[in-house]
């Protein structure tokens, strides 16, 4: 249920609202937008019927029943697009945001040459892997700390803010020292733990969908992070697993424009898992630009068949640079801007 | 095996390699490109050894083994994209061609109208289904040879080609008589009954991926036409079937540029099929032209809550004209041209 | 629709009803079961409402409205199980009736050595493919009316009855000369030109499930058989195709009861298809008689090593003989025979 | 690699192996068979070819090389099956073991009510979530510590052992501590933290496949517990996700011998979730027993209609009594023991 209050609705107003709706039960979450506040009223209150008898309580304009499951991040209850912020940079705004790095941090000289290198070429985003989650134990689990340090480093050489990856609720609070925004990949995109953790994170949170996540549950679990108390959150379309093999994933980029009817979040674009073929990204990442995306993350490697996870859906650096070129060449039919 | 002649091979270098591969238990494929002749040895001969002794045959500059079990229709046998005529429209050349029209033909007055919005709007070709197979035997089924006369009172009033579904090896001759392309349906992707006799009609084929079928599939698909005679293929991604409930497929964008690297067809996209929801086509729509199709095939119908079938995914007329305007705002950035 | 008339109702009371459901626009279709006759009103009709006027006619019980989009086929219309006759054979009965035979007629004695020895372990029925749906038009296209003749002789001289696959609606009355139970494969489930000629056969149709088809879909088309004519029709869970590529297919046991609480028709199972290795086949074949199959489609061939199609999932004989054993030691628990 | 001692082979010749295997900079894990020890160099060493020198160390049979990339879970490692036990009770022997409760532990009368009536009918182990990963923030998430009291309190009152979810790293040893199997459910499968840190824990580990994942992603995830020190686990099929809805998963029963040929690990099933309707719960219990599974995990709920998550999919008290009957009829054929 949203309370939509009107536009000349009085802070104390507002709070008498947010009385009403704890003593029903529920929990109050306030919104406010440039032309009014919308009060969400969440959970499991036990006096559904009540909530409208708020339609008359001084201040209201209208109180109204969010028919989805997922109620912060809805449309529903925010029809403007959120503009997510780290530090200086807007996702969701005017700004089409490519974020890109390596898969891994593997070493400071892997790491500082593609950093200099995809800041040179428009990157406003570094990404690369310090906590790598791996299907096989034998296989590279990334830096952990060292790479936080490694990618610390690079973001004071270059100005690039940096998104990387945290695996587990234990790590949130140490990594959100070393990163701008926390990346949850798509095998934790149900890790319930995690997200009610990030919850009380101070940095935005990338949100990539878990490989057989419907639209849905993405911001089901988008909603857990919101309603504990962190609406910072991007989401990530990657791929999804089906039949096919001869990609990594199929790549929903349909999802782009059917969560922008759904939410009011950004969404970001990861055609190398989306695809897991450096020839199709360039193709894959206009297309995302062109359906509405805000932002792409991208795999870039100085050498890709010596990367030590991914290699065959890396970008080289001048891979990269090309594509930034094409992507410049549609912005403007899409009125972004891109650095 | 391809046999590469040179560019100054004669007829008669031509014709004395394609008796030899008669004679190892072959059959060639003569596919005459702008630069030389190139020949294939398609089928399940005794003597794959002695197709290399060819290479030492007058005019012959190499002598190829095709490793993918698609062979006429893989950009292996012929780099160069093909272009397919139906009469003086070309699909697969400069032209990105639009084809549009209602899910099924259901009245003169719903398929005159519609030809004509299409028409004015920059369609190239009329859609409109006479034989329809509906999953139900409750389901209107068509308006059978009586859609297909009105489809070609549609061409005579509006110069527009038609395009229809074909759904069995016997209507094969009577669809020809009046349609400019026949269509093979998802489910119709492996009849190869009807693939076979498509392979001896004398009009182009849209062949539409399965809804479960891999790229590899469909392209093997395209290869039984081929290989019974008719070279003239346009392949169509319209989705895929996967866990996805909130749209009606999944639609592979990314299977385009894919297509592109493994075969020489041209290769179209129904993003009405592909997603089911009307207010996606349009993204939809403009992410297919950039990433690499040749064209689009897309249902429109001028009261869509009306309609026989397909309601929810059919544009009306005026959503028709707008898609075809945003089109125009990114073809010249493919170097194409739209009508 | 359907009208159930009282267990005492008289033959012109039956016609009568029959009379006015066609005047209302549907058509009859009377299932005489062992306590009463059922009228099924299938079709568009425009006068729904008119139906429940039936209530009032002479020796009409209950009119009913059949929920589901299949109707002929449901346990709503017809409560008790199907039995599907094949001469003096039963399927759907007490006896779990076992077919068996490799996947294609490759040669005389292939097929007549695989029939006797079928024979002697317990199968009722000698499959065999003549007509081969094959993915690539280069593989083996089966022996086509040699390979149906090949059959008619194996059954000769074992007595076994012949089930065999048709491809296409114009093969169906050669088909039908020669074979007992005419299957539709997996690819061709949807093949509705296929399936309505197949309502005109006079014999059995073992319809497959598609490999990305719904149980839903499934019955649809069986519906599609029945209400053109032809109730004689065993349905066949074959496995589906998922993101899993360590089987071939991914064998959906739980579809066997699903079926049977949504129709009244007999359900085989092909463990061959629906695992795609010999090794799974055995164990699948006593789960799916324990989870109330009516029978089994097995692929068998007397040197797998050589087999021209379908290798790798097919038996041998003595594998099959083992196999044969094991069912035996469950079937009583099942209460079912085995020959 | 893996190195199989001699049955005669002394303590010092495998403690000199360990070392070598050390020296090359793998990790030696000792198995130690009834008849002899095999010891599995594991990890990333760079020696490999060293390690085949150890060939001719005393005291060794044979060196191996395990192809498969999961390898302590391998039966390549180790051919016989592995039985895991907690307490008196063994998982993977003779046993059938049973495993039933309430989808969530809600009240004190809802368990104790049930764990009594479960043990009566024979269940071996009371299943109950105390932590639920419920894809909505707003559905209940469990009684937490409470919960696992009162699983506690159940087991003293019936003598059951108890299996509960633990959804993260952090929560192990405090669900350690109350109970005796430690389930991870299919949405943290490749939660690698939480499966490292059960690689310390001293409580099996029950380990359901993810419902995108595949057979062998199962076992690198079983591979990830093992490998980080504790080797008491049972894998769990519980139904993968597919395009079908009748059913909420798709049980991949053929994945229970396909496992049992690549694992020496036990194998249960869970056909309440595999299913999702309480129709097919009976029958696909039997076909799990009868297709080669060392157990079942059962959802039951003394009264389903007001359970506050998976109603639709638990079974009655009486319903669960009725399953046990009919696996009792079955299980002498499989030389199984139920209690």
């Amino acid at each position: 249920m949203i309370i939509a209050m009107r536009s000349d609705a009085a802070e104390d107003q507002i709070e008498h609202v947010c009385d009403r709706i704890r003593e029903f039960g529920y929990t109050p979450h306030v919104i406010r937008g440039e032309e009014r506040v919308v009060i969400g009223a969440i959970g499991r209150g036990d006096n559904k019927d009540h909530l409208q008898t708020l339609r008359s309580a001084p201040g209201v304009a209208e109180v109204i029943r969010i028919l989805q499951p997922y109620k912060l991040v809805s449309r529903e209850l925010k029809p403007q697009k959120s503009i997510i912020r780290a530090g200086d940079l807007e996702i969701g705004g005017d700004e089409f945001v490519v974020m890109a790095g390596p898969c891994s941090v593997e070493t400071r000289d892997q790491l500082m040459e593609t950093a200099h290198a995809v800041k040179r070429a428009g990157a406003r985003v570094l990404r690369g892997g310090a906590y790598k989650p791996r299907t096989s134990p034998y296989d590279f689990q990334g830096l952990e700390e060292e790479g936080l340090k490694l990618l610390a480093e690079a973001r004071q050489q270059t100005g690039l803010k940096i998104v990387t990856e945290v695996v587990t609720a234990e790590d949130v609070d140490l990594v959100a020292e070393y990163a701008d925004i926390l990346q949850v990949g798509a095998r934790n995109m149900q890790n319930f733990a995690l997200l009610k953790r990030l919850g009380n994170a101070r940095r935005p949170v990338l949100l990539k969908r878990g490989m057989s996540s419907t639209v849905k549950e993405l911001l089901l679990s988008a909603e857990y992070i919101a309603s504990h108390g962190n609406d910072q959150i991007i989401l990530c379309e990657r791929g999804i697993r089906t039949f096919e093999t001869a990609t990594r994933n199929t790549l929903d980029l349909a999802a782009v424009p059917l969560l922008r009817e759904m939410s009011h979040l950004p969404i970001v674009v990861d055609p190398s898992h989306g695809t897991g073929r450096r020839s199709l990204v360039c193709p894959a990442s206009k297309a995302a630009l062109v359906i509405g995306a805000d932002g792409l993350i991208l795999e870039v490697h100085p050498r890709p068949e010596e990367a030590w996870s991914d290699g065959p859906q890396s970008l080289t650096l001048s891979g990269f640079d090309e594509i930034m070129g094409e992507l410049r060449r549609y912005a403007h039919l899409e009125a972004r801007r891109i650095a």
